[in-house]
């Protein structure tokens, strides 16, 4: 007799259903911009190409990324118990925020490929896009502040005030960014410093996404509490998966170069947590490799190095242990048995743990 | 006999009291940034050195430049009756949302020197200062919906709610340093589209200073709006002003190099207006040197050509039409006797006709 397993919702199902509640939204929201920021800006979110021409897409995979974010953010309101368009504001304003970290980012990094794309930077001169940039990060707080757009004065109802939240994981943000470029002139990074980067540079937001989410849809302080930590964990398991497709993604599923963050000589967590294991051959040999720019026959090797000193299995182990603990969050947090389910399916995909 | 003349507070001393009102704030709220971003911030601020040493300087006249927006929000709130520390919040955000402007502009057109110092990019890198300038912009939507500092949830009391006011601004402020960029590469640029981009990147944030401090100091809506027109056409001077100095200008009161704006070929009010004058020999002259980067000699020229095409004619008499017109409004605008002296104050300042 095989035990009955219970029915989880499919992840992509999940998605496509809040992409589709976010997307028109996200659109009227840009849609208020002038011409100028709106140019780049939909030309990021991959509605239109370079010369404004719009791009047809599949719902739910075009080429804006997967909309993961506001997705917590409109579960959490339902599993709260309230309408999942209270919360569609918030869900646009995180939606807003790590856009405009993307394009910043990538003027930052020098990245020229985003999404399978020239990134707007790329297209339009670093200028124009740390503009547009600066202009999806003020729009995130207008919408927050008036509802779905950055109109007249005067908030509409009494919802919470998001603003100082938003503002609050926009500098932890900023901060993890920060010490992420900082790590790239450094010797030495260690482990602790750099969990506490991606929980600055990603984990934030995620929580933010979710404890926005769960006070726009009417929860208890302590339900916020809960979902913030839940969505931390989340987020921390998407980086370091992240940084694993940095180093072993495949380029036509990521959207990047093979290798890329090697190349860039990223002390992402699976390379810091190689070089700190104590793994005399393969952790020294990396050390060494790490201390100039790599040619492209040594990416490969330095890949393999990374592998034998245990910072590939650092990671997996990581992201297993960060999603239980998100979960065991999750279920204390008590919402309803479908935004539960809905927001496990979601943590699964975020971890790669979904399939 | 001569008419008595009525007394006229001191634009400076009007300055000195609002700086010392606002400097505590300011300082309070960006002390809330996490050390990565309030490093950069400071420095710029002139606050620090490059390696975190305090800078002393006499109070008003300190590294961070003259902070001339918030005066004109904290003497509005005075003017509509209010409390000036009813304001304080707003004055703060204003100065947050420039500084964090000129951060970014000097980073996209490369400037390293601004108020006689290097640029807060020349010395931490650009994507530190890039960095640097978003955290100021989150700051001032903090500041505004909080109160002084970014710290946890919730609105203290029932003031206006500022945030979209201030983020419509900042876009409008966005589109004009995108105009303004654009208007580098085009051969041709119209005097009316000029003056648009320089509304939008000067005089809105203006023209946000004056309505938000008389909305927080509890203005009537025709009052907010008769200051926001005041504002604004103070802020087009000023801009007409700084575009004068950008040619003319004494580097050692600049702190720019001289002839700057002509060494990028900026499209600044003073070369559109004598390019659109239709003055055949200067105009056409003018035109012809700006098609290509300008050599060293021939920068005297080019500045000899934009005067003798009518150029710095046009920008004097402009500024003294706008001056008019703001002082029409301020005096509609029916405040206190006291606040519309000192706005007076600062306007003729702001214009450069404060002698």
């Amino acid at each position: 007799m095989t035990e009955p397993v219970a029915a989880r919702p499919c992840a992509a199902d999940v998605l496509a259903r809040t992409r589709d509640l976010l997307d028109p939204a996200l659109r009227r929201a840009v849609g208020t911009l002038p011409p100028s920021m709106r140019r780049v800006a939909g030309y990021h979110f991959g509605w239109w190409d370079a010369r404004g021409r719009p791009i047809g897409g599949a719902s739910g995979t075009g080429g804006g990324g997967k909309a993961l974010r506001p997705a917590f953010t409109l579960l959490a309101a339902e599993g709260a118990g309230g309408e999942t368009t209270a919360a569609l504001p918030a869900a646009v304003a995180v939606e807003l925020v790590h856009n405009f970290s993307l394009i910043h980012d990538d003027v930052m990094d020098g990245d020229r490929v985003r999404r399978h794309r020239p990134t707007a930077w790329a297209v339009f001169g670093r200028a124009q896009a740390i503009l547009a940039g600066d202009s999806l990060l003020a729009l995130a707080f207008a919408v927050l502040a008036t509802g779905t757009d950055s109109g007249p004065d005067g908030r509409t109802d009494n919802r919470p005030d998001g603003v100082p939240v938003l503002a609050g994981r926009v500098q932890s943000l900023l901060d993890g960014q920060s010490a992420d470029l900082d790590f790239e002139e450094r010797a030495e990074v260690g482990l602790g410093e750099c969990v506490r980067m991606a929980e600055g540079k990603t984990a934030a937001l995620f929580g933010c996404a979710c404890a926005l989410g769960a006070s726009y849809g009417g929860a208890t302080p302590s339900q916020s509490v809960l979902l913030e930590a839940f969505g931390e964990r989340v987020g921390l398991a998407f980086q370091i998966v992240d940084d694993l497709l940095g180093i072993w993604g495949d380029p036509a599923a990521t959207g990047k170069p093979v290798h890329s963050d090697l190349r860039n000589r990223k002390k992402s967590l699976p390379v810091v947590a190689a070089l700190a294991s104590g793994t005399p051959p393969a952790g020294a040999a990396l050390a060494a490799l790490y201390r100039r720019p790599l040619a492209e026959p040594e990416l490969a090797r330095a890949a393999r190095l990374v592998e034998e000193a245990g910072g590939r299995a650092w990671s997996l182990a990581r992201v297993d242990g960060l999603l239980d603990e998100a979960l065991e969050s999750l279920r204390a947090a008590g919402l309803t048995p479908e935004a539960t389910a809905g927001l496990e399916a979601l943590a699964r995909l975020a971890a790669d743990r979904d399939r």
